[in-house]
């Protein structure tokens, strides 16, 4: 602790300093899906290497053919201390509709809600400016106090997280030599709630799939061919339906390889969380879990794989009626998968699943829109107990680990491309509004969320 | 025989003037669905009044709130006779795209095909002008002949066939006395080929609804949502899969009731008719009968009734993937109705099928698009035997009795409204093009035909 209180105390006497700075921050526009704020893209990663570089980073600006990344190193004090690759965005989301903001969302402030509570506004305060200055100050007190931080620390901020990563993956490829580390660690996710820290520790994959049974070929009058002419919805209703059994569960042959049953104690701790059908899906006006039975909402989405129909069409969809049979019709199906069920095995599976339900006299045509594998960390690995215990310490109050339901790509990309899991800690909260009008981050997260790094770099320093 | 030869003869010695006034009906250009054709439509309707009036018949041209009606009225010979409604429609397809055509449309022409094979070409050569006018000069023969008709005729041209017939009800109703008749004859069906007359006995019926299951209040991401949360494109998936059970059949309780099996003879008849599903589905790229196992496509479509979707849509449907779980899905689907079955018990039968499947956390909303039972005459009415007979005579060919899979509404009208059974004799062939480039009606139809309707007046008349 003698190492780690110092830090703790700069922090705590430089939150108005890292407000300024975050300030800077959000003033720049940088908006990557809209090519008017291009400058303001490059002129907010000048910024962080300008910030980074005060710091003693020796840090860049990496030009790609979209938005440039920022890529900075230091070394740490602990010889025998893990190597990190900490990563965050720099873009944002476009602010329409504008008339909707009650302050200028590139003029941030703080706002005092009464009761203690405080509020940083703007856009990008939470989505992901404000996530990613937290570790930026955690390091930048480490260097103040104790002239070195307390591991070799690599940073990667990205330009175009808000459009689709374009350039990611490429440049992922290119630097793969300099951006491996040990792990990464990610600052873009959120708290349980407002006093209760997470870690995420799993996150569905997914296969995409969209499939077109054809059989006549051209559309039909259902008084002539009615009765006599394969109807293509009907075979597609009859492949969708027998997706899923009575009990709710994939009916695909061997679906569940690779699927785990999740921990007693970690169910017990998701029990505690009080996240029950009535109040998880009471807000989208539904009570009943629609998947396996006998599993609660959270494993439900957070450690079952699932089918799902994500689109159908076929025939005529206009207004009124017409009696046709169509030629063709198709749907859009997903399966997200948990632990280390096989894409591309599962994939396979769907597709013979279909072929056998097509008649001999119809045909399908598919096509793959993707597949990735989850993600999951063991509950008990090392790293994640440190940084819980370190969370834990920061905020009084037992740190859960958690799952998301869906992919966040980086994750993915890191494990698949570097060989590298990602330790996934954010301060953000369910009520941020990011991507929305008014986006705002607790004055709260961003000055523990600066601890709370502080907190984990010294315990993963430690041997 | 003795008062129908010279009927038969008069129409051979004519066969030419009643070309002339084909041709002059078929120069009129009765586009009902385009209004720049209005006075055109009025002029065919004025046209057809003063070639009645010339017969003899008490003609008039009535107004409706679209294109007049064409009522006439004739006594005839015999008291015991039947009195008959006669109906056919003066109006036509429109001609676009006009460059497909070899010979303008509206200036009709016999052309020669070589082997004794004469056409008659022009936009409404079969439907219906021609094989409205082959009933007329019969009448015209009986007229010259004897003159007299054999039976009590009333005549009802309609102008709005083509454009669906918006005043035919109403008129129907306000005039249902006066065009009340024993039974309807309705000139406006096709043979069963060149050589093989049909009479048309049964006509499948239909209820049609539009169905809306809804789940959520928004459209869900299916990582947040996926696996907890209801999706309504699987619930429509499973209700529309459980419309059929493995053998084919509609598994709606009491879907059944009031559906016959059709006489083993018929069958046998059917059976001759050589239809096969290699040929009655190969044309359209299929090969495999997608109903009930064990029956004959032309059993399939004519005398056993289904279940159809028409379409369905739900969820995102465009370019690409988007893992939404939306928050409605919707399908049209429609039955085909024969013999006795009941729209009305048919249609609430599926709405409880439909209700006992959606989750109780979830709503379906109902869209009735109409619905209409099916025609069916026994296949041993005194009319329809001797009308069989008569054509038999005539085209030298046992008549079949054949069915329709789809609805002629003006035959349920007769039926629901007039209490009416129709005979439907026409002398249409499937290649006539009828609503389409090149329509053409067969020398042989307009002759033979006339012939034909002059038999078929003579039988129903004897006693």
């Amino acid at each position: 602790m003698s190492t780690l209180e110092p830090v703790l105390s700069h922090l705590d006497a430089n939150l108005d300093k890292s407000l300024e700075r975050l300030f800077e921050l959000l003033k720049i526009k940088s908006i990557s899906t809209d090519p008017a704020y291009k400058a303001d893209c490059r002129k907010a990663a000048e910024w962080l290497v300008e910030d980074l570089k005060s710091i003693g980073f020796d840090a860049s600006v990496r030009d790609t053919p979209g938005h440039p990344m920022v890529v900075a190193h230091h070394d740490g004090a602990e010889q025998s201390a893990p190597h990190v690759l900490f990563y965050g965005h720099y873009d944002v989301q476009p602010v329409d509709p504008l008339n909707l903001w009650e302050n200028d969302p590139f003029a941030p402030a703080i706002k005092d809600m009464g009761e203690g509570r405080k509020i940083i506004t703007g856009r990008g305060s939470s989505d992901d400016k404000g996530q990613l200055m937290t570790f930026v100050e955690a390091c930048r007190a480490y260097k103040a106090v104790h002239g070195n931080l307390p591991c070799r620390i690599t940073i990667l901020f990205e330009g175009e997280e808000e459009s689709g990563s374009p350039s990611l993956k490429p440049f992922l490829e290119t630097h793969a030599d300099e951006l491996k580390a040990d792990f990464a660690l990610v600052c873009d996710t959120s708290m349980w709630d407002r006093e209760t820290p997470a870690i995420t520790v799993g996150l569905r994959g997914m296969v995409a799939e969209e499939i077109t049974v054809k059989a006549a070929n051209r559309d039909l009058h259902s008084g002539f061919f009615g009765g006599a002419a394969a109807n293509p919805i009907r075979i597609l209703s009859r492949i969708l339906a027998d997706l899923h059994d009575e009990t709710g569960r994939v009916t695909l042959p061997g679906f569940y390889d690779g699927v785990e049953e999740t921990p007693t104690q970690i169910l017990q701790t998701w029990e505690g969380l009080g996240r029950t059908a009535e109040n998880f899906l009471g807000k989208i006006g539904l009570s009943i879990p629609s998947g396996e039975k006998g599993r609660s909402v959270l494993e439900l989405t957070w450690a079952r794989p699932t089918a799902e129909v994500n689109g159908i069409t076929g025939g005529y969809t206009g207004e009124g009626f017409k009696t046709v049979i169509a030629a063709e019709a198709s749907a859009k199906v997903s399966f997200r998968l948990v632990h280390k069920q096989d894409p591309a095995k599962v994939r396979a599976a769907f597709r013979d699943f279909v072929n056998a339900r097509v008649p001999a006299d119809c045909t399908v045509e598919f096509h793959a829109h993707g597949g990735s594998p989850a993600i999951q960390l063991p509950y008990d690995l090392p790293i994640i107990t440190k940084a819980k215990d370190a969370l834990s310490d920061e905020w009084s109050k037992q740190t859960v680990l958690i799952a998301g339901g869906g992919s966040i790509p980086i994750v993915g990309d890191f494990q698949t491309m570097l060989g590298m899991a990602s330790l996934l800690v954010g301060f953000a909260l369910e009520d941020d509004r990011i991507h929305s009008p008014n986006e705002k981050y607790e004055l709260q997260s961003f000055h523990k969320g600066q601890r709370s790094w502080a907190r984990i770099l010294a315990a993963l320093a430690k041997k």
